[in-house]
């Protein structure tokens, strides 16, 4: 592999001139200079991922979903953020280990069923709302394969709380700004068809699935569906660092008591 | 030290409770669900760093802010997240390592910046603003103190570039929103002071530096300064990440012509 | 899931016991302080690792292979601690960056190839050696199912140099200590494999490869197999972090000419 | 800054030469493919950092030294290492994790001992033992300057534990084989003076301050203090994932009866 030149470069990203004295940014075909102060943040994140800015429901259902993601409480990755502090790094190094702990059972089921999803819908026609039945086919594919493979659906059931609140909200945003399409219908069905399954017992969709099916809707490669849990949530790695830093904790720990020794003791 | 019990936990940024099958977010005091459609993304941040929610004119400041710190070309740290692309690592390495970069040399200097004008100021009384004659004794001062010591004044000089198109735009719109207070001005004394003690040549306050003089009139904590660049970077992170694993391209390093050995040879 | 109690810790690597004044710790069934000034390193590492001390011969292949992996220059991954560097991060962050990029295609190659020669020789009975016969078949059956899948078999060939000195030399030790077992010969068996495929030209088995039938040999778990890369190049990236450090330079970024931008220009 | 051109690299450490189809690797004036089934592990990483070979009573300090700090039990970091294997993480993800935590209360406290001691004996002729009155005066200087300033000396005093068994353990090697220099002697002096200061009281060098103290006599600079720490703990953070994965743990988190809420309520 790899006669390609590794000392080039391209993208389509972003351009920086330095022109002598002044420096010209341009950003997917938008000079920064005119972006800045006219765009949010949201719209500014779409335009950065898409190459194009958003319509005013997109970016009101991705701020919905950005807000959705950004706090949890102390729990994973924001608890990893606070260990951090109290170990004396900085804060840049909290928020790295925040943003590095999404892994695939962490923020990654939601990419995982993202992945699904798309593969199961690439093979029908795009362009116009597909019909319910062939929604509900596809959902009852799914849940099939996953029951026969001993797998559940990613990005469906909360192993650890109740109903999670932001769920639904998220997907309230996206019917009412009309954003909600083919994947948050697939989504729908995939809840109801699991519920049949179980005979009735509801195994909603969660955060994570939720962030996919409404990422997708907006026109996101499934493969950023991370991100919009990660970008959010380091505000919260950096407020749990500055609250842990104020507390001046030292050296998080597991107190003794926790931890249960199971191998050898010496011989002698 | 530390007879603080290290498994207990508090914080006043997020409270969950889950409730039977419902669980219920707080977030500084507001219910998670009530924020979730009604809230932009730089409106969250704001209240999940101060605990109170923004204006519309900071908000707005705010937005502008993330907006200009989001992209900068292939060039650190972005150039990282694609070299992680082309070593076939997971998206969220490629974002952590991007994050871990900010070093005391990359988005530190804002922070060091917005230290010092908080020591600064720190002295004198709040809640009106400060006067001219006094931003200017304060600004002759920090200018002074860097020549003596032989450095420079972090925030201000753009070592790579011509003048970067971002940092004025940015103070422009704080100007425009009202948000432009004695931090801003002070960053505006001191880039004059600076044009005096070399004779009327510019040193303008750099991208860092009106990020940490914003942040700071917007009433965010100095500690934060890095934040409001690496938050917004990370959308930098993934969409490079995307571009270059799109691109497929085989483990990015140096041509061998840029490398040389000034070592020992072997002796025989 | 997760019925366990998730604040419940429980191991078979160390105990850690304070009594008062003193504090006991048990690594592995052997007291800490009768290991100190009697193990190297390569044997404490082989005892965390596998719970049992290794034989001298054991020790030795294991030294010959962490020797192997420690350097390789200005390449990536000590490049990426240089490029921190020059960011002005913490060792432990630059350490860190460079740890975090043995991605799939960096290191995970290696670990590829264990697994998937593990699963191959599962099959088979285990306490003595396969016959060579045996071998030819396996090493036969896992080239044909690479090239029927399209791919390559990971662990052979070597992308950017020349033949790796390093590779063959770490073989030699292990035949030399009487370490080069099933593992060693079924890579070997492929390498013969690959060049009749190929008309005689050869693939060589590359140090990712031999990294991992070496350790497999030795008796290591095959998710352990990037372990031997990670851990002595950890030394290089502290190495080259701090000779970056005196040569004081700022910010490694790329020149300008080496970056194309194909992406759209400003409308007016 | 920097007109010095950033595309181009410098290196004393290693040179890669690919000549058509061999490839020489040079480490330190050494063929690699000579060294290689001749050196330790601890020989090799003398060699890296300091560019020449130890002595056979330096190799054995360093690896007591390394043995000593592989492994101390589920506390922070590996067990940051055993939370990312329960979010699903790759095990270099994990490394790096731990790797990164080494912040300024943890390890950091080392590299601020060593720092301050090669600071205070810069002063003072090299090449000869200092006579113990020197020693003591510069311990006495040292212990009365944190006095003063209301901090700590740092590498001493066990903030968790009781007596670590590990230091006494190392330097009871370093004076074995010979290498225990001024700065080990150091470190005792300002043992003796934090307990003459204590009336009596002892505070003992801890594991930090002995890596500290033995690293500089070994040679090493002072900025490599943490790499003691950080390369041999690699291997309890591989050890700790992998065990971590075998128990199928699912998302490491608090349980909710240790975390307290203090914030505000919904007004409503």
């Amino acid at each position: 592999m790899a006669t390609r030149d590794m000392s080039r470069w391209e993208t389509a990203i972003c351009r920086v001139v330095s022109d002598g004295d002044t420096e010209e940014i341009i950003v997917r075909g938008h000079r920064m200079s005119e972006l800045i102060g006219k765009l949010t943040f949201a719209e500014m994140m779409f335009l950065m991922l898409q190459g194009k800015l958003p319509t005013q429901p997109q970016a009101r259902t991705l701020d919905a979903l950005l807000v959705a993601s950004i706090e949890h409480g102390i729990a994973p990755p924001s608890m990893i953020a606070r260990c951090y502090a109290s170990y004396g790094t900085p804060i840049q190094a909290a928020m790295a280990a925040g943003v590095n702990a999404f892994g695939d059972r962490m923020g990654g089921l939601g990419e995982q069923m993202a992945r699904l999803l798309v593969e199961r819908l690439a093979l029908h026609a795009k362009g116009s709302p597909l019909s319910d039945a062939l929604l509900r086919r596809e959902a009852e594919a799914i849940v099939d394969e996953a029951r026969r493979a001993g797998t559940r659906v990613p990005g469906f059931g909360i192993p650890l709380h109740g109903a999670d609140p932001r769920a639904p909200r998220v997907l309230d945003v996206a019917r009412r700004e009309g954003t909600f399409g083919d994947y948050c219908r697939l989504g729908m069905e995939i809840e109801a068809a699991l519920a049949r399954a179980r005979g009735g017992k509801g195994v909603p969709m969660n955060i994570d699935g939720v962030g996919a099916v409404v990422a997708l809707d907006l026109g996101f490669d499934w493969r950023a569906t991370r991100v919009f849990l990660i970008t959010p949530r380091t505000v919260s790695f950096a407020a749990h660092f500055l609250e842990e830093q104020d507390q001046d904790t030292t050296w998080r720990h597991l107190p003794a008591g926790q931890i249960n020794y199971t191998g050898r003791e010496p011989s002698s």
